[in-house]
């Protein structure tokens, strides 16, 4: 894995937390899903050890938790 | 205030996002402060809004609490 992959799921909080990591890290280094409209990728957030969104998983595998917006699980 | 702070306490947890963090961001964009070793800047912290370490506040006021490390509070 290259990128940092941000996930989200469309919350108030999660769309400010967007445009704030957005503002830091080049657009070309992170990928953004949007597990509301695209939950077939929970699974793939949950194994990468998201537990809330908005969260980033690093290239580095690493999982930064960025405030809380939403538990995983309640995406479903 | 025209740099991003980011305020840990140097716990394992803030540790390890301050590297992920310095990663992500230009070092010349963002300011480090270690609240355990230099307290007296924990009223600014609590002043600009960060409630648990490690946490980024940004150039524009916005603050992003990254993981958990400790609440601000106990680090009196």
């Amino acid at each position: 894995m290259s990128k940092a992959i941000f996930y989200h799921a469309g919350c108030p909080v999660c769309v400010s937390a967007e445009q704030d990591i957005l503002n830091l890290i080049p657009s070309d280094q992170v990928e953004i899903i949007h597990l509301g409209n695209d939950n077939s990728k929970i699974e793939n957030a949950k194994n990468s050890g998201v537990k809330s969104v908005p969260a980033l998983v690093l290239a580095n595998g690493n999982v930064l938790h960025i405030n809380f917006g939403a538990s995983i699980e309640d995406l479903k």
